[in-house]
């Protein structure tokens, strides 16, 4: 997607071990004009598909996956990284790595919010390892709902996340797709 | 706000501990229908403030502060809640306490995305004791930035953080208070 790959040419910034800060329009500070371009784009994307809800993770996910949803019509539900007073015991559970913050976590959604009823279009900021949208694809293969695809703004496709989730057939639409990046030119190479 | 106040009535659940669970459509499942009637509320209720940016706080407030902010046409800003090794070293730093986990955090602002240019709308989902909103606000202060108002979907009218704030000087706009609610009735009462 051009606009995007414009900001993160313009406003992106690559930092040793991997690291691409997007954080003055994606995930800290958010552009949201950026984001209802996005939601556009995954709306046309999954024109056919039958979405009836869209599955997030906190906490960088929610701002797109909101703003896409005006746009499908439908309900966000959003993964909660740890165990809250104010969840119902009944949840779907797993267990993600956290490539940012270097620990593992549980991640969770209460059964009330997932059925077999449910056509789920996954949402996230970031695809780096895969671990995050792996961790939200268990939860929905065991809520009985139908996973119709994902959505991610920034894949890095120089690790092993997006690569995977293709071979296991799942319908992946990242909108952005860095290829290579170094943090001493600065300079960012994008899959077309 | 009529519309805000029919959905707690008809989806919300009070639980003891001065609990009211609104997680089916504000905070774990997101009605982004009701979302979009929110943020043209605050627009109505702080159309004379000169707002140039929302900052809200993980994970909850995300949502429908980037709802409002397509209303404003203003970007967001979150405060996230822990040290994250992809946030650069120079932060606002403010703690607090939350009700919910009945835990102590740091909640933290990156310096480059707030100035004393900026004329900041808060909004969060609840208001009971005012710890995060209070977090936010120092935040504010101490970046030089104005407040222009807080904005809250619901704020528990028996507990004092409202009070005090309005007590502060700051312009509040709760879109519905609870003034009072019983777990084993179910009822809630509203400040009109």
């Amino acid at each position: 997607m051009e606009l995007l790959e414009q900001y993160i040419r313009e406003k992106g910034v690559v930092k040793k071990g991997n690291v691409l800060k997007v954080d003055s329009f994606l995930n800290h500070q958010m552009d949201v004009h950026l984001f209802s371009e996005m939601g556009r784009e995954w709306k046309r994307l999954f024109a056919d598909a039958p979405i009836n809800k869209i599955l997030t993770i906190e906490a960088s996910g929610i701002g797109i996956a909101c703003i896409a949803a005006q746009l499908f019509e439908v309900p966000v539900v959003f993964a909660k990284k740890a165990q809250s007073i104010n969840i119902d015991g009944e949840v779907y559970a797993s267990k993600v790595q956290s490539f940012t913050h270097k620990r593992v976590y549980d991640v969770i959604v209460s059964k009330k919010f997932l059925s077999p009823d449910d056509h789920i279009l996954v949402i996230d900021d970031f695809l780096a390892n895969g671990c995050a949208v792996n961790g939200l694809l268990d939860i929905i293969e065991a809520s009985g709902a139908t996973l119709e695809g994902v959505g991610i703004a920034v894949e890095k496709g120089f690790q092993e996340g997006g690569k995977l989730l293709r071979e296991r057939g799942v319908r992946l639409e990242s909108l952005a797709i860095v290829d290579a990046m170094d943090a001493k030119t600065g300079e960012l190479t994008f899959r077309h």
